[in-house]
């Protein structure tokens, strides 16, 4: 972008396209910093909730490094937001940066930012696409797995009957819910449980979806080389077509100058 | 088709033309009104449910809204029906409106009217045809739950030993049936619950199949255009291979002319 | 098939010809009579099933009813067979018929043959492709439920502590089963009901992968028509180019026929 | 790969040749006797199982069978990968193969080796790719079925408060947890039983994805016909506009050598 910029030299255009590239300068700059950040959240959220009787002083700095990641996550959003030229558009297409920021409450959330942790993953085993969205979707399956087990088991400590009371059988619970079996050994029974099952529900059709569309990509890709060979024929048999045509017209150059004399 | 009538004005056609256009005029100008009485169903009949210890007085007010609507419902179908040319053909195409009317035990299927009302939040967003899929399984997700919900409560209420006794209750037990996890935490004692149980698993399955559907929708998209391009590139060559042919048969015409002198 | 014997006359090929059209003389014969046995059948199993303190008399006409429709579609597979050219083709394309004589134990598969009513259903409706798959799905969907209803009903009288005590119970299980919502407050106890039971779970996955595949061929549909219209653009692009070079030729031929002069 | 190599003898390209040649050789000889192997593992892995107050010297004998058999497969593993030349693709490629060494707990795993009796029954059959398909799918789907069964018995004996009894109990739990129906009346309640269960929930939702892209192909197998149809068609158009031009091509030829005389 900044070299396309520097060629054209259009002013207008060229001031849109800095800002777009100081934003993406930004993005890149601050992807590793949220990225730690995200860790040292997930420590800072998991700890309290797996070890209930944690002392007070640790408790109390889990909660502060809760809090500074949300601060982190909200400054990292307004300078975006900032830096963009069309801001409407930006808070369209970034909602879930948005509701990370606006509700505290879903804490869980900011851990999808661990899916940066993907991408490496990605770059050290290269391959081809399907390969990459397999790595995309296990790694994705099992960060929402592990963070609905540690969400639902904080939730379910609530309860006055509680169902779910270690971790193994939050994670358990995750497993039969996103594969939609549901043995129903255990269930949330709080309010808030019930609204985290509905979200591990949907991620379980959505799976489901993937895993049949990646099975009819790898059979459609089987049938569009067929019909890439049998296009490819039918082009070869024009431009030898065209080539005979060619050839015609040449012939009749030659008699046309033959003609007169 | 108002207009192509008048430019027309072959007087059969045109007459046919004509009520299917009164037709038309009555459907568009009755939709809201039905819509509107389709939300103070909702609320009539949600009222008794989620209060059971209402005041007589006012629950015989929801009771008179609920036949009142109904009524309206039978109205409309009749005048829809009457102002239809082919009748046999009017009611296999509404099959779902007749049963809303002369089934006044199936209330709740007069709630899906409301569906209406999201055509009005596509509107507002226009975008893609798989975002107003979206749209459209979104909301009508939506809608099933609370209705089931509504009306599984309703039924349960007669059992000996019920089994989802809160509107809580009945939402999470939706949401577990139309995903196919199926805890078995909650489940319909009752006949009628296990109908309307039914009715929200074939929902489910549904619910699935389009998921899939529109995945596979998206990945044939880019084939599509994959092959689109290849059979735009024949097309060019062909064209190219007229134009010489043409050109040819310009000289030729050229030679003609300077052949006799 | 014979119009086309009577026009070849070829005496091998139209030997075979003649036994194949013999045996589908049988088979159109046959079906209506099978149909009508397979109603009794149903009305002979489900009778002992759901009114379990039966006279002695009507119980042992129900018996020997069932017993003479498993003669009879005994004396149906062997005249099928005796008709066939090849029989090891005949016997491995009708391993489900030869299943129905061999095992008398799965009396309730004798009740697919109820599908021909389905036919009856169809050919009443007419209509396109996807309405007859429709068709078929439900009504074959409704068949396999009821008579999976009736043999686990029949299986957990057996039970020592059985579950499934009424054919409401048993239709409610079906359901929850084929659609793989499984809640678990109604499960068969015996391992003739769980063998049911499987069997139920394979058409559950059969039906959701027959109603995404329709969703999916819905799409494709519109796929092919869009690349129809494409591939019908570039033959009409041919086409006119033939005409071209024909006009062509023409000319030359006339310019040859005044070039001598 | 012999006789290219045979032909060219390039000595480099050729020695890589033989090499691979030599690995194929040992894995052709091996195939049955690891086979065979594993049916014998099956059996010293089953008995302990189904038959727990057996007799200790029995109990030791399968215990060295099983052991022998790791060693076995262990040895194989060693002289495959020595033979490779390159190693690094050799154990990236053969993921499983390492884990049936390097992890002995994992001991089911071997017998996925006798999916290599699948092959016999396949070639037995002969037949179309999707009849393969369905004979690779049914026979994997039984195998993973009883292994698991085998697996999860073993595992819930040490549960303080069991579920799983029988091998008819971990069978049919088996089959309620692959088809994603989860009744929830059987359940592993240790850890180890519960990591065998979430192997067979992504073996039940590959299953789901496999039949619904059989079904997908099988409509996509009607598409391509339709397809390549016209396609064909186009392309018989242009070989008779290429014959057309051919035609005119050598008229003109003919009037060439006519127009000086």
């Amino acid at each position: 972008m900044r070299v396309e910029c520097r060629e054209t030299r259009r002013s207008w255009h060229c001031l849109a396209m800095t800002d777009e590239f100081r934003r993406e300068h930004w993005e890149r700059g601050a992807e590793w910093p949220l990225t730690l950040l995200a860790v040292v959240f997930l420590l800072a959220y998991a700890l309290p909730i797996l070890r209930p009787g944690l002392a007070p002083a640790l408790a109390q700095a889990c909660e502060l490094a809760t809090w500074f990641a949300w601060a982190a996550f909200a400054v990292d959003y307004a300078v975006r937001l900032g830096l963009s030229r069309r801001r409407a558009g930006f808070v369209r297409t970034n909602l879930l940066d948005l509701a990370v920021v606006v509700l505290p409450l879903l804490r869980p959330l900011r851990l999808l930012r661990l899916v940066t942790l993907l991408s490496v993953l990605n770059r050290a085993m290269g391959g081809s696409l399907r390969g990459r969205v397999g790595v995309y979707v296990s790694g994705a399956t099992a960060l929402v797995l592990s963070v609905a087990g540690l969400a639902i088991l904080d939730a379910e400590r609530q309860s006055s009957e509680p169902n779910i009371t270690s971790f193994g059988d939050a994670l358990w619970w995750a497993a039969t819910t996103v594969t939609t079996v549901g043995y129903g050994d255990r269930y949330p029974t709080t309010a808030t449980g019930r609204f985290i099952a509905g979200g591990l529900m949907l991620a379980g059709i959505a799976l489901l979806g993937i895993v049949t569309a990646s099975f009819a990509s790898w059979l459609l890709d089987k049938v569009r080389e067929v019909e890439g060979e049998s296009q490819a024929a039918t082009r070869r048999d024009i431009e030898a077509l065209t080539a005979e045509v060619r050839a015609l017209r040449e012939e009749l150059a030659g008699l046309r100058l033959g003609s007169p004399s």
